[in-house]
């Protein structure tokens, strides 16, 4: 059951943007699973994927497709990852964006592809190339949601968010879409986003734009550290709004509402992650850098032991402070080591608080969202990772679905 | 149920070395949770412990001791790890190092504190000094299985092994035990080893032995990542046979066969691991050098999604490639890469080998004894790291057990 998440009301149309989905039978019945994106004629269009060396086929075309295209289409499926699947997924990648380029007369190098699902089986082009008229045919602005649902994997909630703001006395809109829900770890994991605006920005502004958020909402979550073949998070401004993005203030504005969008869309994946019955903020504060926050964050999100105590509503700090104990991080100094659960102190100073009892950490463990912030007083920088506990159903569903 | 393991017969006595274990009722009932070992009057010590930041109390008064000390005694307690325990935690270590002292009339720094289980509650010294008279007066040779059950914590079958080697016509024994079972990782995890020698050994070559066969061994091994605050393994010569080993022939001869009692009850550990169904070996070879191969090795063993497959008896062999795929190594040449289920081919030259069936992987990963080979064809270093699986029993372990 998903922790304080349910699908969205009121998610709004991107002006020049377009959307459909379709029931192409790529691996499920009785459900869409294909969907195609218009990011419109003059739309600039930024991507980050997945850094796993093993990249799937999809990421390897849609990386070589952004090389100045002027990119207009993004297909989508869902069920099958065409991952590890040798020169055959390559050929079939490229060969479903020819399939998109025909219908839509636009050059094959102007559509994006991208796949999740099952690794190691070869994409049935057939199958989509079957739907592709319906789906030209379908496309409209207001299908988020359906896009939304339409790529699913083990996910249970369609996850979507909308913002909006004002620029030069116009409302420029923000929508994106998200799926998870497992092998989800920093550098984008088993998950695909896709985020749509009407204002005007150049490719290179929009690509930083996107890495800014991402560093800060997609790299940052984990379900089991593992980081998937085909991740990816594609930013697509369509300028349909006319209003260009200019000042400085105008981009920080901009730059707000991209970070909430993305941020609620990465947190909804671990609201929904597999097996989840707790979400998990792990706050560390005190380090010297990102890196070092980072590194002991992650250990401690990683932790099957911890991953079970809060599965199990079990206050068991020590394994907390093992974990912190064995991060990656050069001369801890213990005695500079708080711990709190909550507002509650736990360890202070390097050594068990005091005042702690063990009622207040079974409170705080007891509750579905809880906060473990880490201070190592080495330092200024602060960084947060979200993540979900390892229950019963994790093993359920990762032992009985193949992703 | 523990894989390929059963309680051992014909454990040798070591010359010199005596033990003894008694039911001090720290944690357990009914059973025995504290050991002596008396180590002999002229006895050479080495041990290496974990590289936990946060270290348990036991482990900061053992290093201290080591300094220097003609080391006489082993103290022993399952039940209570004495960790996150401050400084009254600090104090209890010194004080049952102190009563045992008292006891047996030697000085306190001739006695080292060992503790494994729950962390973050004070060590109940007053039932270990109530137990002392009785555990001083049963020591004797042949207690090494009964020191095998009593550091047990999660474990469910007692772990030891002997080993015969013969020097200038004598007989030497090395015997060794060991404890997991969970919070396993490289640099010690939550496990004791204790093993012993009769031959006559400096300290310092003794100390060498010791890492060249945990490097190969002990930190070799992984459960969950987690490495625990308290773990150690101890080396005892003796010197009872009076062997002086001597030359580099008789000591390669000795060090060979202490790597293989160290292997043994590393592998038991892994074999008897929390929720274990599966005793997995991930070998990596064609490595620059052996951190590179452990970092892959690694990667894989701590994989989630590999763990909770190999669970399922699912080949899924996707997972392994995306787990190879995000190692921590600089430019990885995926057509050099080749990925081997026991002896069946699955990628080979970066790809999925052509050869390969479903049926082949499934039988393999049906076995309760599997190796996954990765041949990064990068270099001439190879390894070996232990796993076990991710299964529902681990989950139930540690939800419900305060480790």
């Amino acid at each position: 059951m998903p922790v304080g998440l349910q699908e969205p009301a009121n998610i709004l149309s991107v002006p020049g943007v377009r959307l459909a989905s379709v029931a192409a039978g790529i691996r499920y019945r009785g459900r869409d699973d294909l969907v195609l994106i218009d990011c419109g004629e003059q739309a600039s269009v930024a991507a980050v994927f997945t850094r796993n060396a093993f990249c799937a086929a999809p990421v390897s075309v849609a990386r070589q497709h952004l090389q100045g295209s002027q990119v207009r289409y993004l297909l989508i499926n869902a069920g099958n990852a065409n991952a590890g699947t040798g020169a055959p997924g390559l050929a079939a990648a490229s060969e479903s964006c020819r399939m998109v380029a025909d219908v839509t007369r636009v050059a094959p190098e102007q559509v994006l592809p991208y796949s999740t699902g099952v690794i190691g089986e070869q994409l049935p082009v057939a199958r989509i190339e079957a739907q592709l008229p319906a789906l030209v045919n379908d496309l409209a602005a207001d299908r988020w949601m359906d896009v939304a649902r339409a790529i699913m994997t083990t996910d249970t909630v369609a996850k979507a968010c909308s913002r909006r703001l004002t620029l030069q006395g116009q409302s420029i809109t923000i929508t994106g879409v998200s799926k998870g829900a497992g092998m989800i770890c920093p550098n984008m994991a088993t998950m695909l986003a896709f985020v749509a605006t009407d204002a005007v920005i150049s490719g290179d502004v929009l690509q930083d734009c996107l890495n800014r958020s991402v560093a800060k909402s997609f790299n940052r979550i984990t379900v089991d550290g593992d980081t998937s073949t085909n991740d990816a998070c594609t930013l697509v401004a369509s300028g349909a709004s006319g209003v260009a993005i200019e000042s400085e203030v105008e981009l920080a504005a901009f730059q707000r509402e991209l970070d909430a969008v993305c941020l609620h869309l990465a947190q909804s994946i671990i609201r929904d992650a597999e097996g989840v019955t707790k979400f998990i903020t792990i706050a560390v504060e005190g380090a010297t850098d990102e890196a070092e926050a980072a590194a002991v964050a992650y250990t401690v999100a990683h932790s099957p032991l911890v991953k079970t105590a809060l599965f199990a509503s079990d206050p068991n700090w020590g394994r907390i402070l093992a974990a912190v104990g064995r991060a990656p991080i050069a001369a801890l100094d213990l005695s500079r080591v708080a711990i709190y659960l909550q507002d509650c102190c736990v360890i202070s100073a390097g050594e068990p608080d005091a005042d702690y009892t063990e009622e207040q950490g079974k409170a705080v463990f007891e509750q579905d969202e809880i906060e473990i912030s880490i201070h190592l007083g080495r330092g200024a920088v602060a960084t947060k990772v979200w993540t979900s506990d390892l229950s019963h159903d994790y093993v359920s569903i990762n032992a009985d679905y193949r992703s």
